[in-house]
């Protein structure tokens, strides 16, 4: 199902701003168990990501009310709901005038089928050789310009490898393709910042919350190969595939460790 | 007019490619006095910027028929062309198996009308904030991210400012939202290196030919915002403007004032 400001469809003018120059923002929202999981957060960084893109967003209400009407015709148990914003149709080349009046769309899609064992076994990395590249300004926000993922994700096809790992030109870790990373060492779980590259997932800011409240030790900070090799455990998480422990990097291997487990079963009471 | 896969339609599928992630490439084309400038050189970076993104577009034959197609429909002497190639449908999230027909869009728009004044007397640039990030791979080609250009252009409306001029993190002169830059300096004529962030236009490797051709020194090489106030001329260019001269650029003025005035004053006289 898709709704294009509110109406069914599928299409959308090849004027629309976030075709031409990748203009807008998205979410990708988990769909279980009859709601929307994390919604509130999903729409606080539509939002910020807006405010960052200076896209006037006006239409939240409407957004809301056909999200409302989204849910009730779901009938599966598990779907994927994308919600994308776009600065719509309109301005000179790239200036915009402000006269455009944004593009929302809601899609919903089945939800993907990963093998039983990610949850439990863990996953295999590698090391993308695409790097991500520096931008303050549009680090954290999930705006639509992805060509670095797209290329990094593209490097390998082998299915054995569930996760490709980004790291900024010099090499320091910053997440993975469609996914953030968390490693334990010392007892101390760290993930990278976002300041200045990266996606501030929903998941990895309720699992900072959540890993806070339950006295384990977070740091927010730089991460190294190196210190990657010698952690104590890895994993990572996005909205829609919750935790995945990581069992190894390309030779690497890691047992999948007790904070692994328990950041992975609070997770789960916290959602009920 | 716009064809999408050669067929009369102004819309695309929520979920192409393009849309989804940025994930393609495009050109703007002048058609002027009965036929398109320089149209075998934007086939040949369109397709190489499908090679560099591994968009398997073997359209190319269409696409020609296309185009002659579009030639002779245009009933206005001056037609802005621009040929979209996306990776199209298909994939699961960022991953693409190849499967995916790439889309292609050809779209004629109204030439541009801007001040006469532009050729013969100049323009006035800004600095943007907005800086380009580096990206080795994705440099060079004109890609569809374009956030970074969307944000600086932005950064200003009035009218009196024609382009704003793009640095990467260190500073260093890399090009203006829509056009490149050079500056003629001791009689050499410079521009920067597009090889880690900025597009390699069309126009700018036409003058690039052109000047080596007419014996003028020209060097591809980092410019400093000291080098571009030094400069002897400066002008910028792409494919629709053709060449501007550079009149000025707008800097805040300072009167030097009794306390900055006071504190060098005391300042030498510590020294002694």
């Amino acid at each position: 199902m898709v709704l294009i400001n509110g109406i069914s469809g599928d299409k959308v003018s090849v004027s629309d701003r976030g075709l031409q120059y990748g203009d807008g923002v998205f979410e990708t929202i988990a769909y279980r168990g009859g709601s929307p999981e994390f919604l509130e957060q999903h729409i606080t960084r539509l939002l910020n990501g807006c405010r960052i893109l200076h896209i006037n967003f006006g239409q939240i209400d409407h957004l809301r009310a056909e999200l409302e009407g989204v849910f009730k015709t779901l009938d599966s148990d598990s779907t994927v709901i994308k919600i994308t914003i776009t600065r719509g149709v309109g301005g000179r080349g790239y200036f915009s005038d402000n006269s455009a009046i944004p593009t929302r769309i809601i899609a919903t899609y089945s939800y993907p089928i990963y093998p039983e064992g990610y949850q439990v076994d863990g996953v295999t990395l590698r090391f993308c050789e695409q790097t991500l590249s520096v931008n303050r300004r549009l680090a954290g926000i999930k705006h639509m310009n992805r060509l670095e993922q797209v290329l990094a994700r593209n490097e390998w096809s082998d299915p054995a490898i569930a996760e490709g790992i980004m790291s900024n030109e010099e090499g320091s870790i910053i997440e993975c393709t469609m996914s953030n990373i968390f490693v334990v060492a010392d007892n101390v779980l760290t993930t990278p910042l976002v300041t200045q590259a990266g996606i501030a997932g929903v998941m990895r800011g309720q699992i900072i919350q959540l890993a806070t409240r339950s006295g384990i030790s977070v740091e927010e900070r730089a991460i190294s190969r190196q210190q990657l090799a010698q952690a104590d455990e890895v994993f990572i998480c996005n909205s829609i595939i919750g935790v995945w422990p990581v069992s190894g990097i390309t030779t690497t291997i890691y047992s999948i460790g007790l904070i692994t487990q328990f950041i992975q079963k609070s997770l789960s009471e916290l959602k009920k």
